[in-house]
């Protein structure tokens, strides 16, 4: 076997049996395994034993600086993004130790993972304000990152602003960033992996660069950028507050609800399917980070005992009901009627919604009998808004001091395309 | 305007100024309106301003009893059907002073509506163990429908069991049927209808003949039968353990989740997709209805407190998490560590479960440290089983008395196809 001294970041030109292939060295956890990104962006591990020969084209450069606001990678790009990191899958790596995986801290090493956004956009400015999986986030997290997003959209030399961040609630950060950032001036774009990048199958590498193809583009909305289909051929950006996690591990995991995408993206170019907001550098946005975490998801299942209100109007001010079909909850024939309960926390000012737990759809109250109860008793249907974008809605509304007894208008005002044109559906 | 002196049920022929239209009256809310059951099976309103002439081709014989086991429609299909009507949309009719629907609960009335059925089977008994809609059933009434499915399959005329239910969670019923019901011998089917059978939308008509054809078909499991599509053209056999009501008023709101559709269903025929149990007249069926109700499903969502644990465990036996992603719950590095209070109660006894939020997908615990530790911790992950299926599936093995101790092995044993192969996903 021959002796390779390839660094990750290396360009390096490989001869095997039958042909020569030339990449960029990844990190590999499996030592007998030299991973090689290629031109097409494809990631194929080789067994060192394979390899004739072997030589550098030239060394990855790793003198760079992880200052903060002042990172520059090389590029020849002409358009500037900002770049945030929270951690998650698209920033972490095998960890060869327990099969697992573990977060890429570093900015430097970040930038050999993925050398090719910055040929299609110069990051002009990085921040970190944490590394977590997103299934730790809180509420408190969405108000870091807005901080961190509203501060690169006021630089006048940023074009637009790329949120890495993990999978398992990105919807909710998305439904948050939308809400949080008003007036919005610029593209914000959300992008994660599925799988990480040192697997042959990673999803990181597409996903990041139609994010920095997104975040330069015309469309000021915060959006989430992720594989369209399961295979590695173009993105989707799709409106951030009605957008859901629908696969556990799938590239595609992310689907428009209600809705269709704003967008088809390729690393070299967008094809925009509908309307959307277009930007303006004179927009100026405001960030609105009012917020009362004191409110909670509910999911109905049959047979649920109303006490779970009781419970969460002890110490919360709201909540939100997945309930079932059209917004339906047990009424008064039912053995478990929901109806006296919601009456007295509704009567003493706790806020009660309905969303749908179908998932697609609309709630609609005046079908049967059950729902116009419902509404009687003052719960608020929430329309074809997702549930995890009217818990953070609900945070949100109730944050608000000047909004107290308005908690079902602002509920139903449509502050960031959160509820559905009834054309859409 | 002509006087019409028509009943529900007649079998008319009207002349229109371009044309003349035989059908089958139907009720309707609006007295202005003529609603007519065409051959064809579509529903037409007419205004009764644009009929010419009309003259009754048949009247409707309203003359049957309705005595429980013994009720027989003129039928000439040489199969017998055993029918449960429980509630729902589909056993409901516009009620026109409310302008919302109430039920359908006189059997000649049902039969009204639903002549077609009569052609494709013989129904050779009835039963109304009651009249609901489902948001309001509770896992007794799964208990009373599995009692009288039960009682129909062990009869040897009866080739299959059709049970109309309303569609908010139909799903439960399904996969408690699947689960109460061992051994199982003969088609059971559940349809619905998402629009009542007075509008001319309806999806109640198709529904319920491709569920009488799938009733004397070849496939002894558990299923649910609906429309395949939005249009009036054919329906899905779906197992009934793995599907899920995705629209809240769409047509086709019913998804197999991680799974195909069982067969392809037209009135007059079956087209299987894919295989499935046999009927086996000799298989003895036997009914398993032990059930502990002290189960409760929960939905993590950012942020939340692991003191929901504690509320829980204090009147119930166990829970089914609906976790992030893979299975996440925030663990060790985060602000809210669910692992001390899960240690606690599941060394209590207290059974802690894990399902995907994300619907669709499987769960693994061992591709990030988080899955691992919530492994070490006790908590049971259930592969690619829907949330609402486990929920079922807890309360049921916590019913057996036998089984204390061996939570976790039958949660994951597969006893009516409720896990998928790994192959098939």
């Amino acid at each position: 076997m021959v002796e390779l001294n390839f660094k990750p970041g290396d360009k390096v030109r490989l001869r095997l049996a039958l042909e020569e292939l030339d990449g960029q060295v990844l990190e590999s956890s499996d030592s007998s395994v030299l991973l090689l990104k290629l031109e097409s962006g494809y990631n194929v591990g080789i067994p060192k034993e394979n390899i004739l020969a072997g030589r550098i084209l030239s060394k990855f450069n790793d003198e760079k600086t992880d200052e903060k606001n002042d990172f520059k990678l090389p590029s020849n790009a002409e358009r500037n993004v900002g770049l945030i990191i929270t951690g998650g899958t698209i920033a972490s790596k095998l960890d060869s130790r327990t099969g697992g995986v573990k977060p890429l801290t570093d900015i430097n090493e970040f930038a050999k993972f993925y050398p090719e956004i910055f040929k299609i956009v110069n990051v002009k400015k990085i921040e970190v304000p944490f590394m977590i999986a997103s299934e730790s986030m809180t509420p408190d997290h969405w108000i870091k990152i807005a901080e961190s997003v509203e501060r690169m959209l006021i630089d006048k030399e940023i074009d637009g602003v790329i949120v890495t961040h993990g999978t398992d609630f990105l919807g909710y950060t998305a439904a948050a960033l939308s809400l949080f950032l008003r007036n919005l001036n610029k593209p914000v774009v959300l992008t994660y992996s599925q799988r990480s990048i040192d697997r042959a199958s990673s999803d990181a590498n597409l996903n990041l660069q139609c994010a920095a193809r997104m975040a330069v583009s015309d469309c000021a909305e915060v959006m989430i950028v992720g594989h369209a289909t399961i295979n590695d051929d173009f993105c989707f950006a799709m409106p951030g507050n009605r957008t859901r996690k629908l696969h556990s591990s799938r590239r595609d995991a992310f689907k428009p609800v209600n809705d269709i995408p704003i967008a088809k993206v390729w690393p070299d170019k967008v094809e925009f399917i509908r309307i959307y907001k277009k930007r303006d550098d004179k927009r100026k946005v405001e960030l609105d980070i009012n917020f009362n975490d004191k409110v909670a998801l509910v999911k109905y299942y049959p047979g649920q005992s109303s006490d779970i209100l009781d419970y969460y109007a002890l110490k919360h001010k709201g909540i939100v009901i997945e309930a079932a079909g059209l917004g339906h909850l047990p009424v008064t024939e039912a053995a478990t009627n929901w109806i006296p309960r919601l009456k007295k926390h509704i009567k003493e000012g706790f806020s009660v919604c309905a969303a749908a737990q179908t998932i697609y759809g609309r709630l609609d109250p005046y079908v049967y009998s059950n729902g116009r109860e419902l509404v009687d008793a003052g719960v608020i249907f929430l329309e074809d808004m997702l549930a995890e974008t009217a818990l953070v809605k609900l945070g949100w509304v109730l944050g608000h001091r000047g909004w107290i007894g308005k908690v079902k208008e602002k509920m139903l005002e449509n502050f960031a395309g959160e509820i559905g044109d009834r054309l859409h559906v």
